[in-house]
């Protein structure tokens, strides 16, 4: 076994705290590597705090993962040690069922291992995130990170790039399309950066007049204020899409009212509380709401390479270790533009 | 003006009962023909009571028309006297909006004109619908009706049929798919003609045991009662859709569970309480709940020609003019297989 360091929850309460444990000893497909840079993602606070149930502690979160190779098993062709590698929300799956086989791993019949909070596929051995100063992972649930963009801004397109770059190419959101963005944090940021570069018309839909300048800067085209009645009235029928990234409640009626005929509502954010729906308001304009979820492997890496050939990273901001509690302060009440990565070096 | 004979509503509260009175003379662009049959709708019960509200009165309903044309203006070429003919939900639309232009007539984005419970573009005349003797409608929005089916099942092919053979064609239902069908009233018995024809598997979804034997003999290959939780539970991620035809309030997250990932939740009928669907059930496995509204022109005259090709027709129960209070009350106890058509021969 390998000895490794990182922060974790010890329960549902406690703070994240300095905390030692140990990674597999690398077998002859696996990929070890130090971390680097790893992002902060809402729902490390979510598990940290058991508010989705079922947390598994200690906790070791993160789950967008950058790093540099030390050394690969025997079997591992597409890394060696020095290169740069990178781990998302996943680091197993049963790779038989037929979304494995698809590439869509993050939608596994049988459960896909999540990177932290998780079991691996003994269904005992927990996992531990990215919060850590070295990770062992199966090499199929490795990317590669091409050197030219700043990794710090590379970390979170592991979580919140792929989420929001998966729906976009699923639902094939580019030229001539209407989109509107709900929600202009981790995930919203990057799906105004990807909608944008996809050749689509992006506006912001927000409740803040503050984040206008911003989200125009990102390559929003236009910015609607959603407490704006007489604005949001002028929407009506417009847009081919919404990509709504936010995780608090809100009535989602009001904006398939904005939809044209045939408009999709995509859900990446989901609130706690049940989406009161009225049937009637998908009926009278073959309207849908959906939701997706991350992105496979094969997907990742497209991203990735996408990201790299059109220059695009999150905006984020680099904090200490010692830092995450006030992080996750700042981070609830809306607090960072639009990532917090925490800066490895620093554990 | 010609004088024309129908059953109407006088106020929300009053029965059907004998009325007189005009429909337009023929212009240039109108086909004017005899009723022949007209199917009684769930929907028209609705407008009488006027439980969507904004109900007009004196009201003729019925919107599944088909009979025998008496005279064409002098710029009809499709249609001649003796031709039979059919007319749906809609007798007009603006014909300029993107939707009318592509033949999407029932999501006109100035508003379609209803057969009945509306009012004629002009703004003020009202429309009367198929409960009458004859009616006078624009070229554009009259059907052509094979002469080798039995007419009294083609009537309700105009609302039911349409209504449930428009979400199988757009999204694609078909060979190699497996599609539930929740409900078997009028529009569920309909769908699962389609979805069989159209070569999917077929499940009919439904409260009661009495119709698994009737669901089979329409085309469904499996029927899966829904009070049985163990049946439920072995139905988890089985469907690719579920054409859901049910307008009585219901738990669509129990259906939700039913789709495979990248399933579709296709909503034909509308409870008149919000559906409180969960986001996180969307998300999990890239779902999507959706609306679909009858057809539009050129789809419905498609549906009649598939009808006529592949004989399908409704089953129906004919019914004489003044027995439509007492039908009305069986409708409410889904005491019908599966569709009243009225024989206007009886007025």
């Amino acid at each position: 076994m390998i000895a490794a360091k990182g922060y974790a929850a010890q329960n549902a309460k406690s703070p994240l705290a300095p905390f030692s444990f140990s990674r597999r000893t690398p077998g002859e497909n696996d990929v070890h590597f130090k971390i680097l840079y790893c992002g902060v993602c809402h729902s490390d606070l979510h598990q940290i705090r058991d508010e989705w149930g079922g947390s598994i502690y200690p906790m070791v979160p993160g789950h967008e993962i950058v790093g540099r190779v030390t050394s690969v098993g025997s079997n591992v062709k597409k890394f060696k040690a020095g290169d740069l590698a990178a781990v998302g929300c996943m680091v197993d799956s049963c790779r038989t069922c037929e979304n494995c086989k698809k590439g869509l791993e993050q939608y596994c019949l049988n459960g896909m291992v999540g990177t932290y909070n998780s079991y691996e596929r003994d269904g005992k051995t927990p996992t531990y995130g990215g919060y850590s100063n070295e990770i062992v992972v199966h090499q199929d649930f490795v990317l590669t990170v091409d050197a030219s963009l700043p990794l710090q801004g590379v970390a979170p397109l592991l979580c919140a790039g792929i989420t929001t770059y998966s729906p976009l190419r699923y639902w094939k959101v580019g030229k001539g399309h209407k989109i509107g963005v709900l929600g202009l944090g981790g995930l919203g940021h990057m799906a105004v950066k990807f909608a944008s570069a996809f050749g689509a018309e992006v506006t912001m839909l927000s409740t803040s007049p503050s984040k206008e300048a911003d989200a125009k800067r990102l390559g929003a085209h236009h910015f609607a204020l959603t407490s704006d009645a007489q604005k949001v009235k002028s929407l009506r029928g417009y847009f081919d899409f919404i990509l709504d990234t936010v995780s608090a409640p809100h009535d989602y009626n009001m904006y398939l009212r904005m939809l044209k005929t045939g408009g999709t509502h995509i859900c990446v954010g989901a609130p706690p509380t049940p989406a009161e729906v009225e049937a009637f308001s998908l009926i009278v304009s073959r309207k849908s709401i959906a939701g997706s979820m991350i992105g496979g492997i094969p997907e990742t890496q497209e991203m990735l390479d996408y990201c790299a050939a059109n220059k695009i990273v999150s905006d984020v901001e680099v904090i200490a270790m010692k830092d995450i509690n006030a992080a996750y302060e700042r981070m609830l009440k809306g607090d960072v533009r639009y990532r917090f990565v925490i800066d490895m070096a620093t554990l």
